[in-house]
C-alpha cells in the first residue's frame, strides 16, 4: 500500500509547509500508553484481551496488540480478516455473521494464513453453510452471537443458543467455542452508575444462557464481548473471558464525554486529524482543508485539537472544508497554518484515509497503512 | 488500482451469492442517461460544462463526460487533479484554494500531463506562491474565486477581486480567466420559487464584481459556478459562461427532496448501495451489512431502493450495520438477500468505495476504479 504524499517527510518536523493535509495523525506516545493500559488492565484481571481492528484497520497495529499481549484481534469486515491474516496474526475473530458463500469462502482460504479463525453465528443456515466450506484440518473456532439488547445480530433465547451450540459442535470442521455478547449501545452511556445498571441487567440475560448451555452440556469457554466504554464494568464485575474494545488505541470526543472509570479516564486522546487553513476571506472564521471526507459526521462537529483557541467552534462547510469560527478577541489562525482536530467519532474517521501519520516529539516519524480500510 | 472482491463476477447476474457487499452499483442506463441530459441542456443554452469531479472521483469518467461535449473536469482535492491529469484530461480546474507550497508543487506537475489547468484564489499569498512555481512555458490559468453567500472560501467586495485579477494578471506564469462564483448552500432549497429568489440576490451580487472587473480592464471570460439543485435557474437566467455540477450523474436522496425544474426532474437515480441481509433473528426487522462505513451519516437514513417493500425504514446500526424496519404484513427479504439502497448525500458515499460495480439489465458489466477516493 501506498505511504502517501508525506512519505518523503519522514523524520521531519510535522508542522511543515509540504505537509499534504489533510492528514490522520497518531500521537506515539499517548497511542502506546493506551496500548500499555488496556493490557495492564486486562492482564491484572485474569481476562483475556482481543482488540478490535475495526478501529484501526491495520496489520502492523495487530502486531503490535499481540506483541503486547493481545490473545488476538476482532474484525468486523472480511477484507480485516484478510488484512490481519496476510499479516500472520493468530486469533482472528469476526465479530459480525457472514452468510454469503463467496464471502465465506474468502475466510476459509484467510484461515490458511491466520493461526487460527473465529466467526461469530445467529442462524442455523450459516451454520449449514461453514460446515460445508470449512476444512476438518484447518478447522474453524465458532461462537454463537448473543443479543445483549442491541437489537442487531444474535440470538435471544437461551433455546436458540443451545440450537446453534449443538449443530457446531456436531460439525467435524467447526469447533464451538462459547458466546459473543456485545453491547455497542451501551459504550456511551454517559454516567457510570447508568451504565452499571444497564450493562448488569444484560449480564442476567446472559447468565441464562451461558447456564442452560452448561446444562447441555455445551459450556462456554470463551464469553467475548465488552467495550471501550464499559470496561471498567466489563473487568470489575462482568461474564467475560475475553474483552474486544477498540476505541481505548485512539479516543475521540464522543469517549471524551463518558465517565469512564471512577478515577476518570485511563486512556488519552493519540488521533487528530490536521488540516490547514486555506482561507482567511472571511472575518470571524478561517476555512481549513478538512471537511466531511475527512471528519466523520456521525457524532456532531470536531473539537479543536491544537493550532486554534480551544474555545474555537469547528462546523461542516462540505465535503472538503471546515469553518473554524473564533471567539471574539482571540488569536486568528493565518494562511497555511495546520489545525488539529479531535475526531468526533473515530472509527469512521480512521476509515476515511489510507494512512495513520505517526507524530511523535512534533516529529513525522512513521506513516503506517490503513490496508483493511473500504470493503 | 484493485477491482476489488467482485472482479471475477463481470459478464454474471449481479444477485449473485458470490457478489460481495457491501458495494456500490452505478446503473449504466440511468447514468449515460444524466450525462446525456446535462450535456445537452447546457448545449442548447450556449453554457459550457465542468462538471465536478468531486462525485465520482473516477479518471474513467471524467473521460467520459469530456467525451460527451464537457469542456473539461472540476475537482476539489490535489488527489483528484493528479488522477485526471493522469488520465490525460484537458480542462481541469481545481475549485479550492490550495495553499501549501508543497501540494501546488504537486498541482505544477500535475499540468504537465493535463492538457490545461485552472486554480481559484482569494488572497495574494496564494497567487505570489503560484507565480513562483508556475512554469511561464506551461502557464496556469487562475481564477478570482467570489463567494456568493456560502460564506467558505472566496473574496466578497469588487475591490479586492480587481486587486487579484491585477495581481494575477501581472505573473508571467499565470493566465487570468475569470471568476468562480459558486453556491453550494443554495443547491438543496426544496422549493424553486425560494431557490431561484436567493440564487438571483446573488446573482446580482456578482453582477457588481463583474462590471468592476470589466471596467479595470479585466473582464471575466470564464464565469463558473452553478450546480445540480439550481442548474435549471442557472441556464435559464444565470450569469454563468460555465456549470460545475456533479451529483446529476448519480442523484441522491438529498436531491430526491428539492423540486429541480417546473416539469420535474430531468435526472434518474442512478447511484446504489447493495447490502446483503445477515441477520434475521429480531421479528421486525432484518439486519444488513451497510452501516456508517457504506452510506454517508450526513443525511440522514437511507432510502430502499430494490429487495424490500420501499416503506420499510433503513437505521444505522453501527460501522458495519443497518436495520430494516419492516412494516406490519410486508414480505420479509430473506437471509442471504440482496437489498439496495438510495445514498443519502452522493459525493461522501462515493468516497466510502474503492469500486463502481456497472450495473445493466441486472448484469454486473464491469467495475471501475475510484481512483481518486481519500486524500
Amino acid at each position: 500500500m501506498s505511504l502517501g504524499a508525506n512519505r518523503h517527510l519522514i523524520g521531519r518536523p510535522m508542522a511543515n509547509a509540504d505537509f499534504a493535509t489533510p492528514a490522520l495523525l497518531i500521537d506515539l506516545d499517548s497511542f502506546q500508553a493506551n496500548i500499555a493500559t488496556m493490557a495492564d488492565l486486562t492482564r491484572r484481571r485474569g481476562v483475556d484481551l482481543r482488540p478490535h481492528g475495526k478501529a484501526h484497520k491495520s496489520g502492523r497495529i495487530g502486531r503490535m496488540l499481540i506483541d503486547a499481549g493481545a490473545v488476538g484481534v476482532c474484525c468486523a469486515t472480511v477484507r480485516e480478516a484478510e488484512v490481519m491474516a496476510d499479516a500472520g496474526l493468530d486469533g482472528v475473530l469476526v465479530t459480525t455473521p457472514v452468510v454469503a458463500p463467496g464471502m465465506i469462502a474468502r475466510l476459509v482460504h484467510a484461515r490458511e494464513k491466520a493461526g487460527s479463525l473465529a466467526l461469530v453465528v445467529d442462524n442455523a443456515v450459516e451454520v449449514e453453510c461453514l460446515a460445508a466450506m470449512a476444512r476438518p484440518d484447518r478447522p474453524i473456532d465458532v461462537l454463537v452471537d448473543v443479543d445483549m439488547g442491541l437489537g442487531r445480530t444474535g440470538i435471544t433465547t437461551p433455546e436458540e443458543a443451545v440450537a446453534l451450540a449443538e449443530r457446531i459442535s456436531a460439525a467435524p470442521a467447526l469447533r464451538y467455542r462459547g458466546v459473543q455478547a456485545y453491547y455497542g449501545h451501551l459504550q456511551h452511556v454517559p454516567a457510570l452508575g447508568d451504565r452499571h445498571a444497564k450493562v448488569a441487567e444484560q449480564w442476567r440475560h446472559l447468565a441464562g444462557i451461558l447456564d442452560a448451555l452448561a446444562a447441555a452440556g455445551l459450556p462456554a469457554e470463551i464469553v467475548s464481548g465488552g467495550g471501550t466504554g464499559t470496561h471498567h464494568l466489563d473487568l470489575a464485575h462482568g461474564p467475560f473471558t475475553e474483552l474486544q474494545p477498540g476505541s481505548y488505541l485512539f479516543m475521540d470526543k464522543q469517549y471524551g464525554a463518558v465517565e469512564m472509570a471512577p478515577g476518570g479516564s485511563p486512556f488519552r486522546t493519540a488521533l487528530s486529524v490536521a488540516a490547514r487553513v486555506v482561507s482567511v476571506a472571511q472575518p470571524d472564521r478561517v476555512i481549513v482543508d478538512a471537511g466531511s471526507k475527512a471528519l466523520s459526521t456521525d457524532a456532531g462537529p470536531a473539537l479543536i485539537a491544537s493550532g486554534a483557541s480551544p474555545d474555537a467552534v469547528y462546523q461542516f462547510m462540505g465535503d472538503e472544508h471546515g469553518a473554524v469560527r473564533l471567539a471574539a478577541g482571540s488569536a486568528r489562525p493565518r494562511l497555511g497554518d495546520l489545525i488539529t482536530f479531535t475526531a468526533p467519532h473515530c472509527d469512521p474517521t480512521v476509515n476515511l484515509f489510507d494512512q495513520f501519520h505517526i507524530v511523535q516529539d512534533g516529529r513525522l516519524v512513521d506513516i503506517w497503512p490503513i490496508e483493511a480500510r473500504g470493503h
